[in-house]
């Protein structure tokens, strides 16, 4: 038996939908031209697939902050924040999120994913109990592998259920972690936040709460969905990512206790990870400073969200259950998704396809993301390329 | 029951290490000046304590290849490798690591701990059997969890425990895992590769080698330990790392068979990860080129290692079993490990402290290493702080 003989079935399945080099599932983007647009082999597509929010990775200040810091620092640390991999930018960065959070503790992380296992694998430990959305990101699931807790998965935004699930759990509810996101990935939807703190503040339990998809996206500062909902209290720990809104790569917890402190000892993933280059600490405290200074970006974000929201459900497209930056939409089969997206490139514009188990509930589905840099222009593009397909043979079947 | 409670012996054993702002588990080194030298607090220090085995955080090539990389792409991608976050980049550096092993296969990752833990995870799922070495790095006891396979650990670099190992699993062993490493991280000493290999061929199974500490280190081109034994060929998979040699942040695997591909679409770490930033793939393109240019870096490098080896040899300490670049002196108790640490920054030296269960075998040792960069007065300097302790009062109850 060879070492990859029981990945042949995944491996046909995928090499299927590979057709004249143009892979969904690892597209290369040969070039990228700014913010919103780039070049697949030789065609110039509007990037409408992306986690770029607010749109800046080509912001100035953070580029000029960045090549500054790989002149003054170095390209890498080459260790871990445990050892020789803590820099005066990295400190500095964890005081900016928690005085931007108006919270005692912040600890970075090298990526969102290792942020999610580092915290939550610290946590959730084999006497723990763990109460998931059933759509919560696949790092949240894995950080409960790695630390081997009980989980019990409540219906996807249905806090009705997630009271039931703890009521059971009797006396254990106390003390179980609750972990939900703000904006859920693949749908858009936010979770029912307020109505989760009020279970908790009955029931009792530990808030976790990834704002991978919402930091800089809502709330009156940008601080995410806990903000606009005005429940930060509630939150025990608030997770980020620096690879969404703040347009770089790593992650973040962010306490509302002072002794998340102690997860630098005890988490693995951050003790033996090395710490994230001095270039990308400079761009994201570059990129913070914006978001706080910049509320327009924001706003630029929630109309380009409209648009394409309504543009798309006019054209009856099946979307998510309301406008967000991300926008989610429907496409029967897994054969049809991969014809749709292919043809979407056709037309101009690049998207993620998103095929089960990675999308929910055996959907297939076509995600767009939109962001506080595209244009009006390049939305009314993206609508037309979804119009010139509404009628297309692809969608004959489920239409 | 607070939610850092289960800690509150950990964090209390943590903070008693902390003195005057100066925690040897979170040095913050403030400035640093160029590859061997920093600034902790008032204090200029020689950095005796990083993986930067080239020296080659400062490489203007590397930091202007970085610079260009910002401009031209941005500074992050704000997607994974599946998604949105393969750029032209990621996979001309894919194609130049399989050209620089001369093998069919390379896939990069974000962090090393990521490469380890999306490889590992992938192949070590329950029905697969792990021989691994006792004092193999965190990543890849984590890596193992994750997947969840049985893990049989064997002997620090003791082939024959492995074999005997083997024998016991029957048929079993033609399947099984093999992981060891080339140059392991804290006593700087290499695996019996030509041992393990010779079993491999007589009992079967596949075998894994990270090369995180030797990879640009050894080996004629500086491909690592497996180049420099001639075993390359029966190592199935080479795993490394972009922030030791190569100085940035990331890290890959480089297979000899084309069939390691599938594990895009097989490893939930790799697939669920912000893929590296475009600064950082481009610096490490950089430094693989210097790597296969310069060998006299690593000349210099072993010229330092046995400089400062023989030196602490002379002196009396006790250090690892043979010259590396990574040089451990074991320093009795936690607490004279702590002690002594402090006084070698008083004395201008930073290097790592390293306490059980990171450090093998219930040793508290000082981790010593060495780069290319270093000069030979810095490699004295190093050893004059060695000798002025050897003295002193905290070393007397283990003279």
């Amino acid at each position: 038996m060879g070492l990859y003989d029981s990945f042949s079935r995944l491996a046909q399945e995928r090499e299927a939908f590979q057709d004249d080099g143009l892979n969904p599932f690892g597209t290369c983007i040969d070039e990228v031209h700014c913010a919103t647009q780039g070049r697949i082999g030789n065609r110039r597509v509007i990037l409408a697939g992306t986690n770029n929010y607010l749109g800046l990775t080509f912001d100035p200040q953070a580029i000029a902050a960045a090549q500054a810091a790989l002149v003054e620092q170095g390209t890498g640390t080459t260790g871990s924040r445990m050892a020789n991999g803590s820099y005066g930018g990295h400190v500095a960065l964890e005081q900016e999120l928690a005085a931007f959070f108006e919270r005692p503790s912040a600890i970075v992380f090298s990526t969102g994913y290792v942020a999610n296992l580092g915290v939550i694998s610290a946590l959730a430990t084999p006497k723990a109990v763990v109460l998931l959305d059933a759509d919560c990101h696949a790092s949240i699931y894995d950080a409960c592998a790695l630390g081997g807790a009980q989980i019990i998965r409540f219906r996807h935004n249905d806090a009705a259920d997630l009271e039931r699930r703890m009521v059971r759990l009797g006396e254990q509810a106390k003390h179980a972690l609750i972990i939900v996101e703000g904006i859920y990935s693949m749908l858009g939807d936010v979770a029912p936040l307020q109505e989760i703190v009020e279970i908790k503040r009955r029931l009792g339990g530990y808030l976790l709460l990834d704002e991978a998809h919402s930091f800089g996206v809502m709330g009156a500062t940008g601080r995410g969905l806990a903000q606009a909902l005005d429940v930060e209290q509630d939150v025990d720990i608030i997770l980020g990512t620096f690879s969404k809104s703040l347009a770089a790569i790593g992650g973040f917890a962010v306490g509302n206790d002072r002794g998340m402190e102690v997860l630098r000892y005890a988490s693995r993933p951050y003790i033996f990870t090395a710490s994230p280059s001095p270039s990308a600490i400079a761009s994201v405290r570059s990129a913070l400073q914006t978001i706080a200074q910049a509320p327009e970006l924001r706003e630029k974000l929630w109309q380009n969200a409209h648009r394409l929201y309504d543009g798309l459900a006019a054209l009856g497209y099946q979307v998510g259950p309301h406008a967000s930056p991300v926008v989610p939409v429907m496409i029967g089969t897994k054969e049809q998704g991969v014809r749709f997206w292919r043809a979407l490139i056709e037309h101009g514009v690049y998207v993620n396809l998103v095929l089960p188990p990675a999308a929910p509930a055996g959907i297939t589905l076509v995600r767009c993301s939109v962001s506080a840099a595209h244009s009006e222009q390049e939305i009314d593009v993206m609508v037309e390329a979804f119009a010139a397909l509404r009628d297309s043979d692809i969608l004959e079947s489920v239409a």
